[in-house]
């Protein structure tokens, strides 16, 4: 195993209630792969299927149909982890025992079924199939905002209290939706960095959300960004506000790519994030519905840029 | 017990996260019967008198209000495994111990209780009972589409993980319905192969679906369909697309023969079924209401058309 | 304890997934009274005044207020077995231990809690209960139709493992209601016919159903006793029908008396029962709610019937 | 301790089914205070800072708003035992420890809290907080009629599994309301009969019904109370039809007060009760919203009234 | 450790029931800081970031981002005790280990999940959480008056009883809300007292309430205030009749300082806690969104109300 560097400690130390088996797991995520080391990540997640349904995750690049393709990719080009719902990963667990950190989807939707103002995920694994399948992290997709939120934020506590217990690490994709919020409020800045804020404090190890827009959501938070005069025109500030909602940085956060994007747009995205203080992405249609050999261009770039300080 | 086949043990090797007990049940049904070590399956399912009563199933031909006689039916034909409910399975469990596997069907629904928004099924048995009864296998019907698709999967999740733990097989009846679905669109292509693929996704070992028609339900999914040119004019090309969807065919997947239908059309269905990759046919009312006579034979043909290679 | 009789010992290997324990059980009933070793019951249920209350139950013929009254009339009648709830049980279980084999009503409704759409019952003791109070058997009342099946289902699979699991015998009282059922439809053929196999798919030993009329209520159903010419003009044909959709005859049926019937009525109902091959009868209100003289002489009256053979 | 005496043993000997633990502590209830051995009992329960609030309760009398207040009360007018929720016995159990059997109330509603059709009360305490606390008995509120009422028998079930196991006595207030009864149906005969009998019937040891009026609420009770001639002109022929309804006298049954009321109304209701062969009451405002001395007294009035052979 | 002083003492010993655990942890609060031994207590507490975002909470004073930053500021300040919920706690409960007493917030509300009628919050932490952080004692907040608040006492129970047998002290957060309850119903005077009652009634140990108005809610209780005269113009007056609501003093009762307000209204408002006799205040966002040093000097003169007899 590579010797801990200093960023890595100083990010583990802030985890100062956690076990050393959750501290060895969150640092096998941040040492592997081409940014091991640095306290970035990349992290590939293949849940698209789940959410979608195959034909329109994976008829755009067939091989992707076989879950093989998917760790091969992540092994391939060097990122920190792989994630994705359990039939996937036992799929490959064994063939890419030790190749690549996993992280155990725990909950996953689909479009078959939909609720508007209650959205919800099923439940399709724990943090036992975790242990038994080698990951190193459970994922888990909360939705602020969401009448069900407070059903799924008691889910998430159970999941959280068992696998820190076990020494596993947490990893919440925090997406509001559903009750009362407007679909541009999903991505506001005061939404999203509410949503990082109550996965912190809910006990997530690190925090992905999605990247915010300029837009503000709620009146009374709105009053308060313009009285203290938060920054929010640039990505990099709003990833910088995110992160200071992550308790000041004591918490790892990712933020996602979203839909299928151009390279050059998913390019900048990297750098402000980068610059933001953010510590990756999570980027998986962008990259597995392109050819192998696109994609692998394209996550050599993004790796580049996090590498490069800001 | 008869060597294990290449072909088995390619299927086997696939399933690389179960443990030996599973797939030591795994291979007691492609090894058994006339399709024995062909990784080709026939299954006689005998769920019908719990879905639409005695008289409906069993009265055309009266030696089969007898459990017995199902049993009896499997075992002459050659067939790989024999799936019912509890107290059919408890009735003939003794009298036929290792003469046929069998699949405990652990929950069922019924035609005087229905709600068509959100079906669901009666949890009826549970793993306990499949061990206790000398079973290879749980048989689970999931309809992805209720409201209630969430519930189901949160339940066969459950019984996943108990069923993995102790060495057993894990069969999912994924039948779409519900919700927003038209009964059109519980045979469409999209939505069979979506079905599926959450059957996979949730763990199954062996995934049951209808055979998909032409249709296609979903508009995102519509809209792939064409622009990927995923061909679907035979039943044979849509069975190939199913067994895509089943991890690129790392995970078994058979087909239901549907209602009482004549006999050319059983066997045209099994020649597409087998010609698309298919792993074999689940028939129920196509058999045990016929008189055994007939049913012998043609139970004797279809098994004959999965025995040529396509 | 007398030798187990053929006609027995056949029912017994029936049950052949059962194990020592519950087998004991059921022979405690088969074997007990007057009609011990014929294959034949008469039962004494007593839970009316759980369900009416106890002036209605009780006004009529007031000792009956007192729960040993009630033990002392299955002794001395020669009855084979005494069912009702929890706190009847309790106060005579000391007294009369050892004297009749006892039915533990595990679920009861009253009629102060009305629900037409979705009745149901409430728990109110289990199988540690039954144990505890030394009875053979416990008895559910699962209500098929209901909007609340499922759910009952469910209590009932739990109730039949632990009692399977502890050697006691599970009676299950099968009353279709609620729902899209008519009123007619409750004691219509088809539906009784539906209700006794789904009390026997469900892992029942013994079966309690209504009579039968002649009535069908779904027009599937409808359709195939036409087709398939299944008789049922006269009581017996109709009873036979039902002892055939419990897996032809390996499950025990019994017909409950329905409400206060004429003395004639009554002896007809128990030819008819035993002519069609119905296991007996279970009977309350027409016997506790006549003097205790007129009681034992028709209960004599009514095993005199089922000595007999058809 | 007192010797038994042959009351209390004849008494004891009708709960044939608990265990010694569970009739000691009917004994020391039953053997306590100046009703001691008689079979009659006097119980104060003070539950109304729960059901009315503090200032309601006890601004009359403020020396009441302190815990101790009510035990020395109990102990010095030599009742049988204390009532009350968790934090009130909390607040005493130590200092009063051994001083007077207590009975602690598990579920307490709050007239903060209202539901007029589905009314149900929280569940505050358990068995094992019984056991820390020294308590002789656990006190539970049925609300027989609530649509609540089988989830209320079902948790009710379940404390008297617990509570039997341990030893410990199971009093039940069965107070009908909700769903469709009448206001005056709540004090019905025929409800407060069945109210007692449902209660008797789900296990307890103790029953707690309010005084009946002569009214009668259900159409098919009342056709039966008048054909049988059920006598119910004086309020002493309604205990006494109560207490027929708790298997003929085998079950002990109290009378609760009711409102605040006149001292004479309040002995003549005793004078009914002890005539009826009721076994006392539970009079909780009417003692301990008077000054302490009047209290005193009516008690001391109360208790030479149940002492006198009716 | 310091002595207990006689006031303690006194205090600790009307807790009777708890086991020496519970009490040590409540003598820790008490104890601890500039009020150690007073009897009286100031708490921070910080879970506005959870109750209304991470910007309407800190961005005013952005330093407070940081965990760290509040754990310093109760320690500096010489508070009794610092209650968050988990993820907050987590982030400093290991620098901070033995520097002050930890309240652990169990469940939480956030403004992006609102139900005015059957408001609730979600459960986000447990006892087995506070025992692994080291913390003291757990907080929950209660909504006396919503269609919840059955649900809401039921989960409190199981705390409270888990809580109590590992020796931890409880605080209630007692928040009247929801149902029939007007907004200036949730600090009248009679439901503020009626919600403290209830938390003692559950078994809180520290009662946490809003400053009460002269206002009165509910018309019964009304009457009662004007016929017994309750006084209630000064808020000392209020205050010690919620002292008297909290078993006449037996229990500990601190107040909230509610929004941010003036300094003068703060002193003002902790003069009448100690005139009326109640333990003290629970003061967040009146510190911490103020620079540090206002915020010092706020809780030293807030301290010096609480150290001088009243």
């Amino acid at each position: 195993m590579p010797t801990i560097t200093p960023t890595v400690k100083r990010i583990l130390d802030a985890y100062e209630s956690d076990n050393p088996g959750t501290k060895a797991n969150l640092a096998r995520i941040l040492m592997h792969g081409a940014l091991g080391g640095t306290g970035k990540m990349v992290i590939l997640p293949v849940d698209q299927g789940f959410e979608h349904g195959p034909a329109r995750s994976f008829a755009v690049n067939p091989p992707a149909y076989d879950p093989h393709y998917h760790f091969q990719l992540a092994v391939d080009a060097g990122l920190n982890a792989f994630a994705a719902p359990l039939g996937l990963i036992e799929a490959g667990a064994d063939s890419f025992a030790g190749a690549i950190p996993t992280i155990l989807k725990v909950n996953s939707a689909n479009s078959l079924t939909v609720d508007k103002q209650a959205p919800t995920q099923a439940l399709t694994a724990g943090v036992a199939d975790a242990l038994r399948l080698g990951c190193s992290a459970i994922g888990y997709t909360l939705y602020p905002g969401s009448d069900n939120a407070y059903d799924m934020i008691e889910t998430l506590r159970e999941l959280v209290i068992e696998a820190k217990e076990v020494g596993l690490a947490v990893v919440v994709w925090s997406y509001p939706r559903g009750g009362t919020l407007s679909k541009d409020g999903e991505t506001a800045l005061d939404i999203c960095a509410y949503a990082a804020h109550i996965a912190c404090l809910a006990g997530a190890h690190i925090v992905k959300v999605k990247l915010p827009t300029e837009a503000l959501e709620l009146p009374e938070a709105m009053a308060v960004y313009q009285s203290e005069g938060i920054v929010r025109e640039t990505l990099a500030q709003r990833v910088a506000h995110i992160v200071q909602s992550c308790f000041a940085g004591r918490r790892l956060v990712v933020f996602s790519g979203g839909g299928h994007k151009g390279v050059s747009g998913l390019l900048d995205d990297a750098r402000a994030i980068r610059d933001g203080g953010g510590n990756g992405s999570i980027i998986g249609r962008n990259t597995f519905q392109r050819p192998r050999d696109e994609a692998l261009d394209l996550l050599r770039d993004l790796i580049d840029i996090y590498k490069k300080k800001p």
